[in-house]
């Protein structure tokens, strides 16, 4: 029997991904949504996620797609309300506010996912593998899209606390930290700020390696045309080059195929992924991405850039 | 038997704190430095790590008293050569770096010991336990200091990196940390950058508490007369302030006494501390006086204010 689940915070990331994907899989059930702008077809609608939350004691999950700002007080009542949550990247505005709800999470013995979107594009796991026991020369990332594109009008995304250009950014940096073998720190960064935003439009990173390879990021956020999500490895065996944010791998400019045969694409992967959690009642809490982001605007250079305007 | 240690990176605060706390402990015995610029009476001195350590196998601990960029090679040297590490505060320039090191350390059956001293003052632990039960209704934090006293010419302390105001605002969030029984995170932050530097000169914290409390904190480095250091907390049972950065305590107004009683000092108490730790084979990394201060660097609304010169 499927698993019972409500959506809250219904904007463009939950129409795009998070419904379909929920609607194509057997393991759930997607039984009310809490929006205050946008009504789901076929399930009650609500307003308020209390209100909810009492009328339906028989959803157990809660999936939270808000903007990370106003996330924490959902997660914490959701919690406090006995339900298991998961939760859209990044998992919160601050550090502190995700240690908390691991915290309150693990005392009410209920599951906390923090999830990743980018981990499970197809070609992500083949990538990790593909690395284990070569060494790293150079691993440079390239994350270049059009903010206009992907987040029309979103005041918030240049909000202090919606992370500007690491918004897009943790995608890959969520990606890294799956598939780098060996820990690494930022050295250095150097951000772009408009001057009319709280938040970088642009960000250059250097890391540390700790066996002497060059890792770089470079991220862009006022790009025109195709979006670039790259990251190239130069290894001792070869080069891998991972495109399109994990959706398609080359060896040495082979393309390689096979790795994304029976995947599901990458929203699908995630409810799997809650499902199991759920039912091994545990949790997945990693926050490897956001450290290297708030590293960067800790130890970040700051550039005062034209203004940016949509 | 005193255990050996060595003192790496002899700058103002190895002079003031570090050296005297050591050779006023019977449980320590300083055995060498490292410094480029500065020798210490009495022992041998080296200006690379690296010799010392070969020279001086029976050197069982080292502790890290340099600016926090250089620290993170420092440590990992000290570690992969077998040796306990005690860090200065902050205990790195990243927050990546110092879970690496913790990991490092926790493999290599080492003790890592990530200090804060001003938990150590005379009054934390009496503040700590009066708090005890007592319902929060204002938490505030005042910590204003004069740069140019305690940092005369360090620009390293204005450099990314160098934290700038949370330089000495990390010692309040320490103390904070430690005695309020709450969770806490930040909700907003409004940081004051000089226009020729890469870190702030004042701060203002507002963080969330999860039973509707009020806390704060205003940090500023540009500040003369007289150093504040305090925090006052108003409960439903009494109001406590903490002056002179823990060395005072007043409820409700009435200066307390006793509770130094026996107390030897920040420092000594640090080392006393690391003693005990590499006795007991632990480790002790709290890490949440960092994760505020880079939410707060992260969240932070930024304004330019005018330039900061010695």
């Amino acid at each position: 029997m499927p698993r019972k689940i409500a959506l809250v915070g219904v904007g463009k990331i939950a129409v795009d991904q998070h419904i379909p994907a929920l609607n194509a899989s057997s393991e759930w059930e997607l039984s009310a949504a809490v929006s205050r702008n946008t009504v789901v077809d076929g399930v009650p609608n609500f307003t308020d996620m209390d209100e909810m939350l009492k009328a339906h004691p028989e959803v157990e999950v809660v999936s939270l797609c808000m903007p990370p700002v106003p996330r924490f007080a959902y997660a914490q009542a959701a919690i406090a309300a006995g339900r298991h949550v998961m939760l859209e990247k990044p998992p919160g505005a601050t550090l502190s506010e995700v240690h908390t709800l691991a915290d309150l999470a693990t005392k009410a013995g209920l599951t906390l996912y923090a999830t990743w979107h980018s981990r499970e594009a197809a070609f992500v796991k083949a990538a990790k593998a593909w690395l284990v026991g070569k060494t790293i020369k150079s691993f440079t990332v390239t994350w270049h899209e059009d903010v206009r594109k992907w987040h029309p009008n979103q005041d918030w995304v240049f909000e202090a606390g919606g992370m500007g250009v690491f918004d897009p950014g943790i995608n890959a940096l969520s990606i890294v930290t799956e598939i780098l073998p060996d820990p690494i720190h930022l050295k250095s960064s150097v951000l772009d700020f408009p001057e009319n935003r709280d938040t970088p439009i642009s960000a250059q990173l250097d890391f540390y390696h700790p066996h002497g390879g060059t890792v770089t990021a470079d991220m862009n956020w006022d790009h025109s045309g195709d979006d670039v999500w790259q990251i190239e490895a130069v290894t001792d065996a070869g080069v891998l080059t991972l495109k399109n944010g994990g959706g398609v791998l080359l060896i040495d400019g082979v393309v390689q195929t096979g790795a994304e045969d029976g995947l599901s694409g990458e929203y699908p992967n995630l409810y799997a992924n809650m499902a199991r959690l759920v039912a091994d009642a545990a949790s997945d809490v990693d926050l490897r991405p956001m450290l290297h982001v708030s590293d960067a605007l800790t130890l970040g250079k700051r550039n005062v850039v034209k203004a940016f305007d949509w």
